[in-house]
């Protein structure tokens, strides 16, 4: 069995790894969390062992790495919502980028055979221009808030301390990825979890920012295998786009979401999410990743979608 | 006369900024420093609204430049040491990014019409194939220390609050620029010190790290000119690669300063110095900037050596 260490373990692309991890049954799982609240997301957590820790404490983290000395290190925790990153932009950097020094620090000190998954994020790229769809490796960087910045911050430290240290390092580059357990704050969770409750009685109106951008949606089940692939197979040092390879306008988003409720749902848009929104399209070229490995997504978004509006029927 | 603002402005090429600045007659010129050690550097302290400041603290920042309104802020200040950021990764980048936010909020909250110059580095560069030389502003990025990654970072902040937020930012990244003032911490300016103390009879002996590396160096007399132009001229939210478009071999500077000196002078190989240096070549493609301003180095690298090295006889 292969020692596997997930970074924010509860968390959303965290609790979906977990599970596959355990279900390929090769893995020795242990993970850290921040929040108890969040191991509610946990469907197996007596089978791994689970550390509160923050990833700010240099020594804690260290102690940690130095205990368990994993084979493989998915490095997934972080602050992870653009919107936010605007009110705290020093926050978001500070917490992104320490968090991933004291990890990469602790495994140069303690096992520096450790292949280490550093997740990046298709928001580095951000303003895309149309000859640049669908967007492969080396499209430019053009991010439009402080998280995406603070993203390819960590993707570039992760590459300086393979090239400077000899750390094994994989980069990806998700696009958005969705499914039950993603916060509220992310467009398809805000829309489904209002649909759950408009059918439960409270309220009647849906809240929508803009929705003529278009996005490059993957059911996070698909996304987690592909980090494992990504970490287990990847060329260290390298990078790969992980995506779908298809673009959804958010309305027609909205509109499948609506056709999967029985109740009938108005839409208004609200002034407060219109900031900060934009009209840009994002879509993966994920063919280095694919030339690879052979993955692609496998769950139609339908299925997504359905899974993600149970997800919300079911919370009370 | 347009208010100029420079952040560090008593470091190595801040003062000569200021010098440059203050010598046009163009500029009511203000600036923040940190350490009262470093002023002797300031040739017309008196004709600058000298500032004590650490732009970490946000409303001490924030204070200042409300009280400034600049017209145009050039951002010098930083931690500029790749070598030492491999010992201090966190404060390299937690310093040089705060700071940074700290002024781009500071402006955005304040004047928005703030010019403002986000000095990167041709470190974000890195580990440069030969196929990529000399080196374009679309290379690609292969930092090989934490501070290039901070700057990296710097560098995307810059265009992402121009992007998001119509920040009118222009950023540089400079090559190697040396001449009097600068720290020992860097190469010629070790050189030449160590010369300096020879001829004073302390010691006989050089020391050395590699020396087969080639550097792109230019004037920090030349490099001031184009940071202004820069900054007056340049594109927002575009970048230009500033150098000279020759790179020289770290032995040929050396052999070049021995020849300066009338002592006799041994050279001995430093093994801490071994540590964390390479043989890369930088070499600099600035026609971008070349077109748009007209701006090429003018000083040649001999008087430059010979003013660093006198520079160095006057220390005592």
């Amino acid at each position: 069995m292969k020692k596997a260490l997930v970074t924010g373990i509860s968390g959303f692309a965290g609790s979906h790894l977990a599970d596959y991890l355990l279900q390929t049954g090769q893995y020795d799982l242990s993970g850290t969390y921040l929040d108890e609240n969040s191991l509610k997301n946990l469907n197996n957590p007596a089978k791994i062992r689970l550390q509160k820790l923050n990833l700010l404490d240099e020594d804690a983290t260290e102690e940690f790495i130095r205990k368990e000395k994993p084979d493989i290190l998915f490095h997934l925790a972080a602050l992870t919502s653009p919107r936010n990153s605007f009110d705290s932009p020093k926050e978001t950097f500070i917490n992104n980028i320490s968090a991933q020094i004291n990890i990469l620090e602790s495994v140069k000190k303690n096992k520096t055979e450790t292949r280490i998954l550093v997740v990046s994020s298709a928001e580095v790229y951000g303003l895309v221009s149309s000859e640049n769809l669908p967007i492969d490796e080396d499209a430019p960087f053009n991010p439009t808030n402080p998280y995406a910045v603070s993203k390819l911050a960590q993707d570039f430290l992760g590459l300086q301390y393979y090239l400077s240290d000899k750390l094994k390092i994989v980069r990806v580059r998700p696009f958005n990825h969705v499914g039950p357990r993603q916060s509220p704050r992310f467009v398809i969770s805000a829309f489904a979890k209002q649909i759950a409750e408009i059918e439960r009685g409270k309220g009647k109106i849906m809240k929508v920012g803009k929705l003529a951008a278009r996005r490059d949606f993957t059911d996070v089940r698909d996304m987690v295998k592909a980090y494992t692939l990504a970490l287990n197979m990847g060329e260290l040092g390298d990078v790969y786009n992980l995506g779908r390879g298809r673009s959804y306008r958010i309305s027609e988003i909205l509109e499948m979401l609506k056709k999967m409720s029985s109740v009938k749902i108005s839409v208004e848009t609200e002034p407060a999410l219109l900031k900060h929104s934009d009209d840009r399209e994002l879509l993966c070229d994920f063919s280095r990743f694919e030339k690879l490995t052979g993955w692609k997504p496998e769950i139609p978004i339908e299925k997504t979608l359905q899974d993600t509006l149970d997800y919300w029927r079911n919370q009370v």
